[in-house]
């Protein structure tokens, strides 16, 4: 059964390329929009199935969406899917889009970015208006990616198996929360629901603050050490290959999260720095032993949260 | 042609399988010995074809090497494969047996340890001693392996295309030094000879630290925070899975050179946290491109060092 009639993608890279592929493949829209200011990933991302229509105009993109306010099913749903920074104007310009256009929408709008709180801080303002003109955000984020970039990437299983944070607002419809989790788990996601503040200093933690260690552990790599580095510096510094302004645009919009992340990690390297010191031996393999039981158990715990969360 | 009359393999555990199984796919050697306390790894490596000949007692396993001091052609290997902490003993357990065998013999010992200061400083004062006897030590550390362990997971392709460093003291014969290098590139590696001082200072920077990051990034996760991994926190943290015994032989072997590394990566770290807590974003944006850039030429650099290598 189809959710949307139409489904409007704002950029098409990696994360845009496989909603729109994870879509069509499971039929969950009538047609998908994509609206990209880059032709190259829009021909890309037709190329390999993941819109039917693409355009580098974001009004016509926009305007392509169509339906009526008063009935339910014929919802439309808009994903943005740029960098973080973005997000909260990509929101807005779709919604004076709407807002001028001769027949009214009903469109939920949600995005998959990184960090949530500062997305919905900008947004809130407009969250009456946004109710009364027929459009809703709610803001989504799907713990799935690639440290790699672009709709060549783009896979329809994606989001299979993962875990989608989805991040709702008081001003919220059941209906649409509801129509949003039917949304990711249809994409075979499971969703937990959390407010945004939470949601950033988790991720701050098993995310950013991972991602940060990972760029800073790349970037004091000395030249001359490079013939040197095994597989395990490789897996240590794989996210540092992260495109970059998608990252800056998450540290820049969780400072306060990120910050606290790395003060603890910090405390735990002096203390770690200090146990060397003191040359405590069994201290240290305490600590590697810690370490490993948390790294062991960390597959087989995700699949029983992933479970329960279901 | 047969490098060696026979290997013996002190410990056959993933890297001690490794060498085994290469051994005999190329078959470097007439015969392969594996010396290992543990009856579960001696049968899975003999099941696998890592060794021709199993023993959990290391005066016989030693005993099995046989030759003449005089003939070159016939120079026999030990292998010790064990963590760290214990190969100085175990090269000393193995002069001590050929000591007070019948025959004379003419035997190489090696290792495959990711320190080799500490081991060539234990064993500084028998050097002599090991010429006279026969009996000569050279350190090697092939940039290879895995997180995991055991001879269930030992490959016979693990040391292809990689690099091998071997750490020669000043009374290593040309003839062994010659021997020991040919050896490696039989496995497929490349192999650079440098003091045990510069190899602990190196690997400090592109194997202790990262293991040590990873450690605790793994080590610091909440119980609660479990369900909010992705991949990226995954591939940060594969190497805490490494295990703990081995690694605390190798950061209580090269506390020195360890520390500096993480004072340096300290520095960096604060810079890092000052710069977020400036919200100087552009400088942000410069150290991810950066990291980036490193990261990215990583593969690239690495595949031209090991060509010049050769």
């Amino acid at each position: 059964m189809k959710l949307f009639s139409r489904i409007v993608i704002v950029g098409v890279g990696l994360m845009g390329g496989s909603v729109g592929l994870a879509v069509r493949k499971r039929d969950l829209a009538q047609c998908v929009v994509g609206i990209d200011p880059d032709r190259w990933n829009l021909s890309t991302a037709l190329d390999r199935g993941a819109i039917d229509l693409a355009t580098t105009d974001f009004e016509e993109g926009v305007r392509c969406l169509g339906g009526d306010v008063s009935d339910d099913s014929t919802t439309e749903l808009v994903v943005v899917a740029t960098p973080v920074g973005q997000v909260a104007d990509c929101v807005r310009r779709t919604i004076d889009v709407l807002r001028n256009s001769a027949t009214r929408r009903n469109v939920l709008i949600t995005d998959v970015g990184s960090t949530k709180q500062a997305i919905c801080s900008q947004l809130d303002g407009l969250e009456r208006g946004l109710l009364s003109e027929g459009c809703r955000f709610i803001g989504s984020h799907p713990i799935a990616g690639s440290e790699r970039s672009g709709p060549e990437y783009s896979d329809e299983n994606l989001f299979e198996k993962r875990l989608t944070l989805v991040a709702p607002s008081d001003a919220i419809r059941d209906h649409d929360l509801g129509l949003l989790v039917r949304f990711w788990q249809r994409l075979g996601s499971s969703v937990l629901c959390m407010s945004p503040e939470d949601h950033d200093r988790v991720l701050a933690r098993t995310s950013h603050l991972p991602h940060l260690l990972s760029a800073l552990l790349a970037e004091g790599l000395r030249r001359q050490d490079v013939p040197f580095t095994g597989s395990g510096f490789r897996s240590t510094t794989r996210l540092a290959a992260g495109g970059p302004s998608m990252w800056s645009d998450i540290v820049s919009t969780n400072p306060t999260a990120i910050l606290e992340a790395i003060r603890d990690f910090e405390t735990g390297l002096q203390s770690l720095r200090d146990s060397i010191e003191r040359q405590a031996w069994p201290e240290i393999a305490a600590f590697l032993e810690s370490a490993k039981r948390n790294r062991d158990g960390l597959d087989e715990n995700a699949r029983t949260a992933q479970t329960l969360a279901k």
